[in-house]
């Protein structure tokens, strides 16, 4: 399964056929919004259409388009405005601000949709010859700038490229081998989230990579990125799922081999995942596979406060009882979603009362837990009886499995409130860092503030939230969410404000810059003094030994022009 | 706890105070070592004593040494005769020979022992600057010419280095911090297995990881060479459990820092990880700790043969159990064990019955197999009852707890029993390798093929056993043991007649080069094949960033002079 360009949104989420479902009643909806981000009325702040946005002039000459044609066919080859449009930027807060303002400052000058990792390697031969710069595209979901179609040399002194080939990836879509005994599965790196899950679901296999873009993600993207799905506590990150990989570069191809463990020297694997087509574009992958669950639950506990929900989850993943997913919300994500919920679906007497109860029981500021299983029946029992043991015994008081199984329905669905949010004068933004257990509330505390004390400047209103959604033995993710009454004279600036602020908190309070979205262009700035001076030094020596010309994605991953 | 240098054997393994323990049964046990190499008598063939010892001249000028002083200071340099033997080799069966035989080719000038990363920073500097070679040393206990004494570049047309300093790390053997809460320990990297885990111990926790080698290697040493211990089911291999790491460079300090995920761009941990010194040297560690078991549970499974062992193993381990270790013998192994530990402790008349009832009952050609669990006592119960039944389901005949039992009690005394042997013109070696699971049949046969023809060429008479320790959803390790007749002519020729041989199979039968012992000398020559030539100019790209004058390791890891 592949989408064809025209059936997405170009400039909002997924398909162009699907809208986010207020269940007919839009107006409690957005009267409960207007009212968490205290704007009344909302305004109207409708995108530019698509007929009036302006492009950049593109920059391919004849010569240049007939060389590009010729390392594919004319059918793949695309310089029309709407996939030039389509692959301007990814899918960011800060990419629907541009979007949708009618003015785009940088395009691809053509998009090429290579089929076979020779004719990449064919496109990126041709690239590197002629001085064109080389961004690979996936599902284009990147919320970091992974995918913006720039040469990201703006400002800077360095001589610039001759052109942007957006390089599409997506008609690289076949699962080309299981291996039920190794169980792992080998597959082209452009196929979709849902078609790839749909293909080892056949053979009775799943690769479990959920992450909330799944449906508009690729294979390649989750592996360029070092992506996180929902059941990262069962399924791993990308860099653990990943066992090889094919690596088209412009100096040739480069590839791994499927060891299950080796003592050869360093695992190269690691320098691929989190690469973000900086090195080349990855065209082929294999990754671990598992038997389609049996069976799966999902058990929702409430907590007292986050730092009681913090020891249950750390509880929990420290008894390795092998459960799927680990959900803390905090108190302000627990009641903005438990409020929208009402608005969407009013809840009944006994829901209402149910609440009470909580509240009177010392459960005002409520924080939900989900857990989840799945796999073989007799294990998730035993896990989810495990679960329950521990979870109590942190504090936790069970209400059931209907939020779960809600959550569960629902997963993928809120990208697509984002639109009608930014069609009302509503930001929403996102933004995820990790640490160790010890030093989770303190970072937590501190971007929180921060996002806090930027998103409320000038009096505005806001709603910051924030969830554990991965964790480990050794520490866990803290994911931000923050609805803010936008400045409509400045809504770029104010992003960047924001974006900076909660960055500097997070690099300044011991988190990583990025725990499952990457790097890209909006936090290459904060990798340096993550990883150090040698540590980019190092990465950069991979850079110039496999692009030597830097044509591949730059302005991405690595700091600044180097 | 460290060790005097003077307490340990410079030409063999261990504590000069602990020799191989024969329970008085001298004469059983070397006629059954005779008969299985088919020597009657056993020759005689002692190592030359240190007295008589030829060792190069050292290259170091007065200069040169005051320099190395004033890095550190002069009770921390070392230039005498001992120091120098027992830094210029390793451990293995081919560095047996070169030490016994009286005269060694190779050895570190010097030997400097620093106490900090500042003053390993300034040896390297010191060296970096005057061209020495610094060849990071350990425990010292590598089997692949890991920390040869050399420049490596011996038969080469480049220029060489002005002399080897051996750079010993077992001064900095701190454990610096527990942090009990996100479950980690840094500690100083020369510090020794049994100091390391007393001293967790006493804070409550492990590290779980017991290489053979534990008693004499260090964390240092199990980063840089990517090990595995015994039950790294459970603790995992060293990059698995590898947090954070500190790595003196000639460039300066390199860092790496503890999340416990992340998407900010590749993990260098995994560049760090299997870099055996040809970087820098690993000074500080933080790795993930676990609180020590409350209880510990072997069972034994005898299966019929290595086929229907291999698929007992891999049921176990996709069935995600929670085994710390799942250890299966071939048929080779278990007879050769068997009959060596009746030699040792004669076996009642009940014993030798019950083996004639195996035979009878189809388990004449019986593979051992023992599943080991620790951990919570409830844990351990449910994970050997799921074994248990597992096991049985696969064919396996559970025989008790005994034999997991007596290997415990004496998993690191094997190495001790070679020293007697190499006096004896008897020669035993390993090697190892790992694969999927699906290809784990082929290349069994391929290797142990190879071994076999290659020990008993000219009518020598050899025993070739293998098993699998080491085990994944996607693979297994496979790994060689082999007793044989030396070829007392020509032992080092022999020895690489058999390392070629193996190397060759593995390499050409899709198994990596080596699953836990690491590069070194001895696979160097092999890993381009295995990395590809753009794996190997991205490993060197590393070096010459952080290395950029080749004084780190040199002849180690990566292949030929470039």
């Amino acid at each position: 399964m592949r989408y064809a360009r025209q059936a997405l949104r170009w400039n909002g989420w997924g398909s162009s056929e699907v809208s986010f479902d207020t269940r007919g009643r839009d107006r409690e909806v957005w009267e409960f919004v207007a009212h968490a981000v205290g704007l009344d009325p909302l305004p109207s702040t409708p995108a530019a259409p698509f007929e009036k946005v302006i492009l950049p002039e593109p920059r391919w000459t004849p010569a240049i388009l007939a060389g590009l044609i010729a390392t594919t066919s004319e059918e793949q080859v695309k310089t029309d405005r709407y996939e030039r449009a389509f692959h301007a930027l990814g899918r960011s807060y800060h990419d629907m601000l541009r979007l949708r303002s009618g003015t785009l400052r940088s395009a691809p000058d053509a998009v090429v949709y290579p089929e076979s990792t020779d004719e990449v390697l064919a496109v990126l031969a041709f690239c590197d010859a002629h001085g064109l710069a080389v961004v690979p595209f996936g599902g284009g979901s990147s919320v970091v700038g992974g995918v913006e179609g720039s040469d990201g040399l703006e400002g800077s002194r360095r001589p610039g490229h001759r052109g942007v080939v957006t390089l599409d990836t997506t008609r690289m879509s076949r699962l080309l081998d299981v291996d039920p005994v190794s169980m792992t599965a080998r597959a082209q790196a452009g196929i979709y989230g849902p078609s790839l899950e749909h293909e080892l679901g056949e053979r009775g296999f799943t690769l479990g990579h959920f992450p909330q873009s799944f449906e508009f993600s690729t294979l390649g993207g989750w592996i360029a990125a070092r992506g996180a799905g929902q059941l990262s506590n069962r399924y791993g990150t990308a860099d653990k799922f990943l066992v090889a990989a094919s690596v088209a570069t412009p100096t040739g191809l480069w590839t791994t081999r499927p060891f299950p463990a080796s003592a050869a020297g360093p695992n190269l694997n690691h320098l691929i995942a989190g690469s973000e087509g900086t090195l080349g574009v990855i065209t082929e992958a294999t990754v671990k596979v598992h038997p389609v669950p049996e069976t799966r639950k999902i058990g929702a506990f409430v907590l007292r406060d986050f730092e009681a929900g913090t020891a249950a989850v750390r509880a929990l993943v420290q008894a390795d009882i092998g459960a799927a997913m680990i959900r803390l919300s905090d108190a302000d994500e627990t009641r903005f979603f438990g409020e929208f919920r009402s608005a969407l679906e009013p809840h009944g007497t006994a829901s209402k009362l149910a609440e009470k109860a909580l509240g009177l029981a010392g459960f005002g500021d409520k924080c939900v837990m989900m857990v989840a299983f799945e796999g073989e029946a007799r294990k998730v029992r035993e896990g989810f009886r495990r679960a329950l043991s521990i979870a109590t015994r942190a504090g936790g008081l069970f209400v059931g499995e209907s939020p779960g199984r809600a959550w569960w329905k629902r997963r993928f669905e809120m990208p697509y409130l984002r639109d009608p949010m930014m069609d009302r004068g509503v930001g929403v933004d996102t933004l995820e860092t990790s640490t160790t257990w010890s030093n989770v509330p303190r970072l937590y505390r501190a971007v929180q503030d921060a996002i806090r004390s930027a998103t409320t400047r000038d009096g505005r209103r806001a709603v910051v939230m924030a969830h554990i959604s991965h964790s480990y033995r050794d520490g866990a993710s803290l994911y931000f969410t923050f609805v803010f009454a936008r400045d409509l004279t400045r809504e770029v600036e104010q992003w960047r404000e924001i974006k900076d602020a909660a960055s500097r908190a997070i690099s300044e309070h011991g988190g990583t810059i990025s725990h499952h979205h990457g790097v890209g262009v909006d936090h290459a700035a904060w990798l340096s003094a993550e990883k150090g001076t040698l540590g980019i030094d190092v990465l950069a020596a991979a850079k110039d030994t496999l692009d030597p010309n830097h044509v591949m994605n730059p302005g991405k991953l690595l700091p600044g022009p180097r």
